[in-house]
């Protein structure tokens, strides 16, 4: 195991604004995109935390890949959506003043939504969703991404693992945080099965010819072989984990005419990635109550924490609710990055002439 | 394997009308509620079609336990939301206008929502996603259900299959509708594994400890054991079809204020199964022109299409093309139904006094 060295979450902070604002990022776009990668690290989704600060967003600015300055323009809006054009800018920047502009609306009409063409990748789609818990309202964040999913019957990788986020407030259980990738499991994980040298359970993913495999090497999506949707193969009703799939590429990208499918990007290489993104925002107050409605959340929980436990497990949970659990531990002991990514951030910032001099609280 | 009798879709509405309308059903309610019964028929969903004619609507009525007039209650709304109290009536019915009304509002609006609780099973959730196909828009349909599902480490039923549909309009090619539980399988198809003898896949269901099983037998929702939702057991991602079939409820009974989880009914109980449903429609003129975006479908399914196959199979398919396919030839051969089904519509007839005297077009 690496050893895990925790920072203070200002101090994270700082640097970021201090590391993107070189780059040429607006300080208020930089604030942004530091909240929604040290939000993933916080809640534990390490993959889509600081570790991306170079590789997918200071790399990209830097060759000139991606607008620093995140020139979006809403190319159209009604009383209740709005369609934005993402200029090839900061996914986060965007996506944040588009789930604003659905929650603005959504106060006014109830309901709202507004999809972002032309984007990159805006981190972990939670942030988003629970953008809308404080104002009372249902968030729901999606965004395609570059091709890593096979459809089924198919035998490469033409599907985003296009996730989806619903965020719903509680009173005293932690609110409800759904926020899935629509694959059956996230590439890392297969990658950490192959260093371990363990065979991977039938339904993450296919081989080249598009057959089931326990053998995480035949698994390159890319190359050869690709992830399995949600559900696995067929018999296991992989088909609908790749009809979810769809959905959120009919919402992100049919719905605002960006880029789909084998069409969407990824951070290493130099053509805009094309991300679209869907936001939704509903006002609980326009249907009952806030209170009521979290009255009702608390007593949906109650019901699945009471409900009798299989042979062996300790407690049933709700989605999120780990996330939650892990994001209080961390809020009070400081961020927890192992130290191959607090080195990557070291290198990240000399590149650019701005030194990772964040002291470290503790090291586990 | 059963024979196949196929009917005139006209003799058979007409059947349904006039025994819906015995039972105290305003004629244009029970044509509402065939048209969504053969609609599963001629789907090919046929656990959703005609023969839950008799048990899931006409005895209830007959019971008294659902009322025929469905004398549903707007609420309260907002310009772009509804909120619908069913009053114990044809879930059909209420959700047909529920429909109606979310595509009304996203006309001005560009998208909306409708809640509806105190209705009761609304037939296959695709039939109101569809609606909104011929008004140029994608529509929404979810309904939570009676508990069959596991929650991820629990070992009983305690939710539904809270099924997810969405409909999206698109040119050459047939629309997108997915149209799926959020559980792995229906009940009926492990039924059908027990009735052969054969084993089922892991990922179908857990047994009385929670365990996973390939014994159909050991799986008996509301006795022992369960279903598990998409995704199967934990290591398979099934906490994920755990979470969707929760965001399904989420939006219907916690939006609503309806009954959630254990305390929805089925139909053969004399308490209102107090089901809810969510509905909503969006206006894709309000983001793009329809025919640009049934233009980006079409591309987006030719992709998907020429994709590489896997070893063995000969074509990758979109959700819904399978069922439209099939929809298209038995709109032109005659409204398929077993002969045990027939049978069931006979005496369901026989009990009201209303023959089923429908004329066989053919026998498969």
């Amino acid at each position: 195991m690496e050893p895990t060295l925790r920072f203070n979450r200002n101090d994270l902070m700082d640097f970021v604004i201090r590391y993107m604002t070189k780059l040429g990022v607006p300080a208020e776009d930089a604030k942004i995109v530091g909240k929604v990668l040290i939000c993933a690290d916080i809640r534990g989704v390490e993959s889509h935390g600081m570790q991306r600060l170079g590789s997918y967003y200071g790399s990209r600015i830097s060759k000139g890949w991606l607008d620093p300055k995140t020139p979006y323009k809403l190319v159209n809006e009604s009383s209740s959506t709005a369609l934005i054009d993402g200029g090839n800018g900061l996914g986060q920047v965007t996506s944040h003043k588009a789930m604003r502009i659905a929650i603005e609306k959504a106060k006014k009409s109830g309901i709202s939504a507004v999809t972002v063409r032309n984007s990159n990748h805006y981190g972990i789609a939670g942030y988003y969703a629970m953008m809308a818990l404080e104002e009372g309202m249902i968030g729901l964040s999606l965004t395609n991404s570059q091709p890593l999913v096979a459809p089924t019957y198919g035998r490469t990788a033409v599907v985003g693992t296009n996730p989806i986020a619903l965020a719903a407030p509680s009173g005293a259980h932690y609110p409800y945080l759904l926020d899935m990738a629509t694959s059956a499991v996230a590439y890392g994980k297969i990658q950490i099965y192959e260093k371990k040298h363990e065979h991977i359970p039938i339904g993450w993913g296919i081989d080249e010819d598009g057959q089931a495999t326990n053998d995480p090497a035949k698994i390159k999506p890319g190359g050869h072989g690709a992830l399995l949707p949600l559900g696995g193969m067929e018999i296991t009703a992989g088909y609908k984990g790749y009809g979810l799939a769809l959905l959120v590429e009919v919402l992100c990208s049919i719905l605002s005419g960006g880029s789909f499918l084998t069409n969407v990007g990824g951070p290493g290489r130099p053509e805009p990635t094309g991300v679209s993104h869907f936001f939704m925002a509903i006002n609980i107050e326009s249907f009952r109550p806030v209170f009521d409605f979290k009255e009702s959340m608390d007593a949906m929980i109650d019901l699945l924490k009471k409900s009798p436990l299989a042979v062996g497990r300790d407690e049933i949970m709700v989605a999120g609710e780990k996330e939650f659990e892990y994001a209080k531990y961390n809020q009070e002991h400081g961020v927890p990055l192992i130290k191959p990514i607090v080195e990557d951030l070291r290198k990240d910032g000399e590149k650019v002439g701005v030194p990772f001099d964040c002291h470290v609280l503790r090291e586990d």
